[in-house]
């Protein structure tokens, strides 16, 4: 059965990707319908906070604390200690994880507060992250803060 | 002394109380000057991510890894999570907040994780928050996550 939290997650990370972007993408999912998709916009807008978690829960606009409550976020990528913050502010339950091989990011704090992981370990994901990586290790350690 | 920092933050809160939003402001300090400052934009903006702390961090632009090491970010209020996350993120290494005394943050997270926080107790900044709080229980909720 194809996941479409998933799939709009795999598609943003693409489309960065296109752009010239870091290939990193979300979705925001209540009951069933995509609220906000996005994706990483270091690149395309300068952006130092639009993480491809944030970008997502920023285009699901302001919602009520109960919305978030019900919520699952789709990364194509581990979450950074910011993303995993938003997700702990709003108290969203749930995160699937595309693929945590290539970084693994606040996770262990993540299950501490309660929030359910799932990894679904994607090779579409991990290879484009593995070739991103290898040919722009400046933007990627740009953009989780590693001189 | 004046601390160009803290004084940055307190004004960006009480122009973001001018417009219509949360009184939350923040400054991003490297070697002695402002590199970024910001407000709440909740209301202004309807944005869910940019917090005061994410704001600042936000307008400062794309930052070299190393700058963000060397860094002090002032808030008005004590970091949530997301900000703290965001801090976490780029390895700021000190915070000096206004004041916890209406909200406190993921302060024992940052300190755990080596973060060195400074807390001034500052009186003007507790007073607009109470004043806030009181006024806009509904904003203020939608803010922190709590229904």
């Amino acid at each position: 059965m194809v996941d479409i939290g998933l799939e709009a997650a795999v598609e943003e990370a693409r489309s960065g990707l296109e752009e010239g972007g870091i290939p990193i993408g979300s979705a925001l999912v209540v009951d069933g319908a995509i609220l906000g998709r996005g994706r990483n916009r270091r690149v395309q807008k300068g952006s130092a906070v639009l993480h491809a978690e944030m970008d997502a829960i920023e285009n699901a606009g302001r919602l009520a604390p109960s919305v978030y409550r019900r919520a699952t976020i789709y990364t194509t990528l581990s979450p950074c200690d910011m993303c995993s913050g938003a997700i702990l502010l709003y108290g969203i339950p749930k995160v699937v994880i595309a693929e945590n091989e290539t970084f693994t990011g606040a996770e262990s704090l993540l299950v501490r507060r309660g929030v359910e992981l799932e990894v679904v370990g994607d090779e579409r994901c991990i290879r484009m992250m593995e070739r991103f990586i290898a040919e722009r290790p400046d933007l990627w350690f740009e953009d989780i803060g590693e001189a």
